[in-house]
């Protein structure tokens, strides 16, 4: 065991983020202290939520602090333990951050089957971005057999999912996307009906050709100017379950959204929502979800950057849509 | 008997109504044909949602064709009757539209008691105004005692319902209206906590000194830059109800909503509706309005414009927020 890798905050962005916000350092390994254990983190899962904990402004979970570690999702090894519940050797999943070596008194840790899928799996359609698809999905869109589902983000590590489920649900799944790659990829690998390319500046023509019984569920991941023309093509009594506005996290003024009208007269239920408020739903899930990615009813794809000394520039491009579904950085 | 009158769609306005954009003409009283009946209208009632139906726009109801009457509640008595199930003497409920006289087949008339309430009551608190803030607010924002609960265009039919509901659930209540004279109504007349004058140029800083707890229920009938400052005090878990978005029907561009981050981040549950979609509710709820309204616990104010030939005037004067309270035509 040699010196630890840890990623900071150096500084809270605004507008985009830069690397120079990020501080890489190298520091002992811990030890763990009585009822601790240490884990060695395999995986890093990159989220678009860690773009809300680098500012300052109100969001669900506290802010990171400068010169703290960067929070994040990891999948790790069991080396040491002081603790009863945790034996050298297993596999955990939880949010040790972006650092090699973490000690923990245990809290929020989950044993894994390292066996049953991929071990970065957990921190994919197996884990907080799967459960989130199907928690928005499930919980907030409530689709039924013979609706439309249309999901923002398609060929990301939530959206994937939701099609995949809806298209399960016996629905018309249609995703929007950035590219033709992103868009053949979500068509003829994950099974939906049809996506739209964003980037060919025809949303809403594009988007109402490939909805022609209109839009039942909406599933947000992005915001901003798709955000308004969906709300064009939403049909009454419809859903909107908003998941994320990547759109928005990057600016310094968010974009105003004209269409509020039609959530009106549509009579729509618009639900902003996060994963972690459901344990419940989300312990249901995940089995579900495993069995599902298991037998390869889910697919997914990763992009993987390696080693923490890539993690910034990574995080950089997940923002800008620059990844291809799950975006991993690999610590081992 | 002598001549009708009605007033006519006759152009459809872009930005803000025009009297030229209706036709005054007289008529003869018509026959009622076997089956129907014939009403003298005594009170027309004027509503924000009549300029949905001015546009040729998707809405939730037809547009009125020009030419046509315009659509409108009223309240009338019965003259004439080659119908079974009403006779002459009684007085109805219905949407006989912009004019004196109007035959019917009957369907959507409700006969009413005239001696309960004010019989011009059934086109406000005990009629759809009232119907739409007892639906909004007990279905769908859904406040409990101690709660925080925001309404905007408070002094009006729908608001000032609202506001004296939640003040019986035991909430605080707050509202919003244009003017030191509409605000101290609200207060003062209607027994809410407190009412913010948004044409005093500070709504965000005085909206936050009224809601020292936040908001947990907002019941939008205005929207636009009223609505963008109100989602910034929105709690967790908080509740919109989407009534109506007056700010917006007069323009031709509508107000860009910026803060649609506080929904997702707060886990809000928005809702459009219209209270035509809940007739069991309606039902439930007319009864007990009537109630409320006949002991005095529910109190509105009434500007009353005389005869139709006033109706187009006051028409635009709703919608500029010139009427207090429900704004009625006498029509008798």
């Amino acid at each position: 065991m040699t010196t630890n890798v840890q990623v900071l905050l150096a500084n809270r962005p605004t507008g985009w983020v830069q690397e120079s916000d990020f501080n890489i350092v190298e520091t002992p390994v811990p030890e763990p202290r009585p009822g601790e254990l240490l884990v060695r983190n395999h995986w890093l899962s990159l989220d678009p939520y860690m773009r809300g904990r680098m500012s300052a402004g109100k969001s669900y979970a506290a802010s990171t602090e400068i010169g703290d570690v960067m929070p994040g999702g990891t999948v790790g090894e069991v080396i040491a333990s002081h603790h009863p519940r945790f034996k050298v050797g297993q596999f955990v999943v939880g949010s040790l951050g972006w650092q090699q070596y973490a000690t923990s008194s245990g809290e929020g840790l989950v044993v894994i089957d390292p066996k049953a899928v991929p071990l970065q799996a957990y921190l994919g359609a197996v884990g907080m971005p799967g459960g989130t698809a199907w928690i928005g999905l499930y919980e907030h869109c409530k689709p039924i057999a013979g609706e439309t589902v249309v999901v923002s983000a398609a060929s990301g590590a939530v959206g994937g999912v939701v099609g995949q489920l809806a298209k399960m649900q016996g629905c018309r799944t249609v995703g929007i996307a950035g590219g033709p790659a992103k868009c053949a990829y979500v068509v003829d690998e994950l099974g939906f009906d049809a996506c739209v390319d964003y980037k060919a500046g025809r949303l809403y023509e594009d988007l109402k050709a490939a909805v022609p019984n209109g839009i039942d569920c909406y599933f947000e991941n992005v915001g901003g100017e798709t955000m308004d023309t969906v709300f064009r093509l939403l049909n009454a009594f419809s859903r909107v379950a908003l998941c994320g506005l990547i759109a928005d996290y990057n600016t310094t003024e968010a974009y105003g959204v004209k269409m509020i009208r039609s959530l009106l007269v549509n009579r729509v239920n618009l639900r902003g929502f996060i994963v972690f408020d459901r344990p419940d739903l989300y312990q249901r899930a995940i089995p579900q979800l495993a069995q599902l990615v298991a037998s390869g009813r889910i697919r997914y794809r990763e992009t993987i950057a390696e080693g923490l000394h890539a993690a910034p520039r990574a995080f950089i491009g997940l923002l800008k849509g620059e990844n291809f579904g799950k975006q991993l950085v690999k610590l081992s």
